[in-house]
């Protein structure tokens, strides 16, 4: 009954996905004291850049999965509408908790517990947009002609394994913080490797 | 006389709501004095998280509406145009008063007049997408072939009671603020909820 | 022999003059004493509005303009992309003088430079768009079929009499900076209001 | 096997280089004590402005050249999406050193470093471009028809020459840092002076 044209759905996550990507950079900063040893002071600053990277790629996985998703489809429902503004909120939150991470880090007593909440951000992440597929799947009318409810399903179980990995990582956070922030770098990698294209998708012509 | 194709307007409408939804996050921080007990620290942050996600469901309600009533359009005017322009300003104004909610809930002195200037804030907001509409259907050369005015009429009073609902809570922001900080969040929701999508509207093919 | 097509280029631009827009709002804010007195705290800001609401006035009319003049042409050549990037670059300086002149209003001494500078930016934006719309009336070949060279010179006419407004509110500046601060609202809202639509350009089907 | 329509890989690329290069005006700033003497302190800032500007006409000549490419290309492979992650991922790190830069030019002591470190991001992100276009060229299948595999490796070569300029200028940072400043400045325009059109590609309609 309710029908959305997907145009600007994807343009207005397309929005929201490249700017919370690009706002990460903000939140690398020299102190002004490390002006004096500079090389120095700019490599004192890894556990930004471990977390810089490491949010980028996690959105940027999550957006060629969006990518691969929403090819698949004619229309949005209402219930898509609805979980896509969700994970888009989910997503655009991200920014303050790597904050956090790159900040704790360096403070030891603090690191566990930053380590923990950016694992659970990421996984909340996760289990929106398994939610997202999920309503996709129940509506077969949505998908663009050609493309199987079984495809979708693989896309659904696509996004799982990594939901594995980030509660295993959370509950490593508790007790070896660094090696899960390497863990959640790793898995979000993974995630970009994972994502596959359009192949079975017949869909429209691509734009130019 | 004067027409304005609606597809640079969508995308420049979508880029603004898109980018004050996400620049919303910017606002969250925790001092650097509770890095030492972070998840105490990270849990006092609620009302930066309250803030967070009230104007970003005012955001998303707003963005669902804009997309549901352009997608009548075939064209706008230069009245349109204006008032989408007064409505776009008034959008990307919003993460100032959400910033001074999640300042002010902290000091009780503050809170009142916070919540009540943001409350006026959305009610703004919400007037503005009034005028809006008022002007689309006032000039029925505008819309889509197959949508009428009385669908037109239907969308505008969509808007109204939100409006209602703002200047209620607005009004209860003088007495009992933090009930009123959660009745934007409640009446953001609702606005999300009772979105609806292209049905009735026969439009163009959906882009892929 | 050099041709662009407009799409990306709108595209582009649209996201610069969204974002250039939007971030205004992040240079309002209230300081934290303040807020024992929040209503009265966030009245005294008026400075910082009055900037925000220029700049975003001015924005939205440079992007009113340059939506106009895009739709009426078919490609770009390398001269215009050139001069659309520094456009780019003059519209996203903006609101470093918008900043400027709301600190500078409330210290006396700093206003009349404040208003200088920002007026002498103002100015820049609108030479800089004289120049690309006489690059763009120099090149028949990139006008859509049915647009006449006759009217783009009355768009490039149409961008003259600002530039005036701005040369003469920048000396006023030097005399009486908060008469030309008002000037240069009123002449934001001048722009916006002269802007005029696709009336005579027969151009391709609007987007849906 | 693997294919992605190149529609949201240029509105998502488009949108994270028009919010990087719009974030660079976030880092001009004239310090509060410089308000009394504000022509000077805003001349004083040209530290700034020069990171400024070669930050956004760098991050513009990549645009460009980035529009260039895509343009020719039907499909985008795996490789090519996630190289392409990877360029927007070094593009939206540029604000990070141009605020550095901008910072310690004023201090003697770190301007070599932060010159270095600077060259040193603008060589990567030419790298990884020149990656990327080498990834195009492995695959004539990705291609619209009429486009030569000559012809891209005419673009990837025009890449070339100003990764020499980059290594160079990096090197004589070491030595000069402020003649190298100036030519980063130097090379990023001259990247948007060589920057060419679709001339030769057939391509399909240009989107009004």
């Amino acid at each position: 009954m309710n029908r959305w044209d997907t145009g600007r759905i994807d343009a207005f996550s397309d929005g929201v996905f490249a700017i919370a990507i690009t706002l990460l950079v903000l939140d690398i900063d020299v102190p002004a004291s490390a002006y004096d040893h500079l090389f120095r002071g700019f490599a004192d600053q890894w556990p930004a850049y471990l977390a810089f990277a490491t949010s980028f790629m996690t959105i940027g996985g999550i957006w060629m999965l969006h990518h691969a998703v929403f090819r698949r489809l004619r229309y949005a429902n209402t219930a898509v509408m609805r979980i896509n503004l969700v994970l888009l909120m989910t997503v655009s939150f991200l920014p303050f908790p790597t904050r956090v991470v790159a900040e704790a880090i360096e403070s030891s007593s603090a690191e566990r517990a930053a380590v923990v909440i950016y694992g659970a951000s990421v996984l909340v992440i996760s289990t929106v947009f398994g939610i997202l597929s999920y309503a996709i799947a129940r509506d077969p009318d949505l998908l663009q002609p050609g493309v199987s409810a079984q495809e979708v399903r693989t896309l659904v179980r696509a996004v799982q394994p990594n939901a594995g990995f980030y509660v295993g990582f959370t509950f490593i956070a508790g007790v070896a913080p660094r090696i899960a922030a390497f863990g959640f770098l790793a898995s979000s990698i993974v995630a970009v490797l994972r994502a596959r294209g359009d192949s079975g998708a017949p869909g429209p012509e691509p734009a130019g």
